[in-house]
């Protein structure tokens, strides 16, 4: 990526498997093929984990076999070049602040909708990433109590009502029933329930299936409630809504900025922060993780 | 107050009636008074309202007729000199993070409680005010849709669960339902069940009162649970909860500590924040106006 946020070059791999040593191995392979026509000043991970404040350390990952990893001394020693490791939610939300749908604003709260929610904030430009660097997990706010059983261990967490795995979740529930309203998510499937997801009903929504517009409109108004949340406690400026679910545009965004309105502790006798889809798509958090690792190599330290 | 927090001298006055001209012609008076001994540098002003983000104006008061209130130059006119104008749960928080029990925490979460929740960060060394300069009003997260009405206009608010008034609500409750186990309560009361506060149940509970200790357990396991949302959120390294409830101690703050480590998402993984109780009491709010006036005066601006 160059200065202004323009990706040069772009490649792919697969994780091979979970073992650190193995996904170490194939990270150094993917910067040793795109630095063929470019001299690479640092290199940026951002990966689904948490990080520790320092910027050195995966803590924690879901999917990976990331315990305490000393993932950033590893690949320097690898790479021979400077490394910054950042969790994959503070990039997107880095590279919407500083080249997508919320440039330059003061107090910035992003969130990422797919299976799950990430979250993540840029205050005053810099990145708040908490005490010990795993703030902005927002989707486990716990908004209904005794609700859902959560991946986290909880019940009750936001993303268990906002986001792609609750909409598939509430369509295989409906499909379930077998209620007439369902019969168009039945056909896209093939009659096959497990198969229904948030993107099937993303898709068939689009399409103008009414009742997949109605089970949207549902995950936009948790969405929109979880958002006024956000804002009694953070006054952000702008909510920056990215991720997979976002495919569904205003027939989700319209319900959640609705709601969001509704839900408002002190409507009327404040500004409100605006609502704007994400700019960047699935690249934000490339785009996020090169950004950080220039802005960091050249020693004005986001790391507080 | 000298620069190292420490009162010289106090006066109080009651709020005279709810007219802005009158509170500031008292306001005038008490900084007379208070000025006899002492060269007065600045003013601080903390108010149980929303301030601009620059300080000058009051947008909203819950209690007195403030809308859009230039109260800062009012009172500069007033005084002659300069005045800082600021939230009180802002300067509760500032004054915990000074001299009291969030001392040089980096990233500190203050909630006070009383008959709701008032609530302030401060991070890394600065009030975060967010975009606006209405953040911090964690009591207004809704954590039970379509529960207890709140003042705020909505319903479920954690404040209608965790508070003073919280604690009163469920007393008076328990007392109407005539309850073998609401005796002492009605007792204290003389019967009159409208006099059941918050107050009256925390005195009951340092007493010994099995029933009143049960619920302050069932408020502080809300407030844990409130705390672990904010923990998600914001991830800070200490948390201090002060106000009038606080005067319960342990039996409220233990029950809250048990809830907050059940229902912290990621726990296990992570290092969790501490809950302290406020160290300076109701002088808190004092304290931290009158230490950012001064601090504001020496032209280290707190607002970014």
């Amino acid at each position: 990526m160059d200065a202004d946020g323009a990706i040069l070059r772009e490649a792919r791999r697969a994780t091979p498997g979970s073992q650190p040593r193995e996904v170490e191995r194939v990270i150094a392979e993917l910067v040793d093929e795109l630095s063929g026509d470019h001299r690479i000043a640092s290199v940026g991970i951002g990966a689904a984990g948490w990080m520790d404040l320092e910027g050195g350390t995966v803590l924690f990952s879901p999917h990976l076999a990331w315990r305490n990893e000393p993932l950033r001394n590893n690949l320097e020693r690898l790479l021979r070049r400077r490394v910054l490791l950042t969790n994959d939610a503070d990039a997107a939300a880095w590279a919407e602040w500083r080249f997508g749908a919320g440039r330059a604003e003061p107090r910035l709260v992003c969130i990422t909708l797919g299976t799950g929610i990430g979250g993540a904030m840029v205050l005053g430009g810099r990145l708040e990433r908490g005490r010990y660097g795993v703030a902005g997990e927002f989707g486990h706010q716990i908004i209904m109590p005794g609700g859902h059983r959560c991946e986290c261990g909880n019940r009750g967490c936001w993303e268990q009502y906002a986001s792609g795995n609750a909409l598939g979740r509430e369509a295989r529930e409906l499909a379930r029933a077998n209620s007439p309203v369902a019969q168009e998510i039945i056909k896209a499937v093939d009659g096959d329930l497990d198969a229904i997801t948030g993107a099937v009903v993303t898709d068939l929504a689009r399409r103008g299936d009414p009742t997949s517009r109605e089970l949207l409109e549902d995950v936009g108004e948790w969405l929109g409630l979880g958002l006024a949340n956000l804002a009694a406690a953070l006054d952000p400026g702008t909510f920056v809504v990215g991720g997979g679910l976002c495919d569904a545009g205003d027939l989700l965004l319209d319900p959640a900025r609705r709601a969001f309105a509704r839900n408002l502790t002190g409507r009327g006798f404040r500004p409100a922060a605006s609502i704007h889809r994400a700019q960047l798509g699935p690249q934000a958090g490339l785009i996020g993780a090169a950004d950080l690792s220039r802005v960091n190599a050249r020693g004005n330290g986001w790391v507080r």
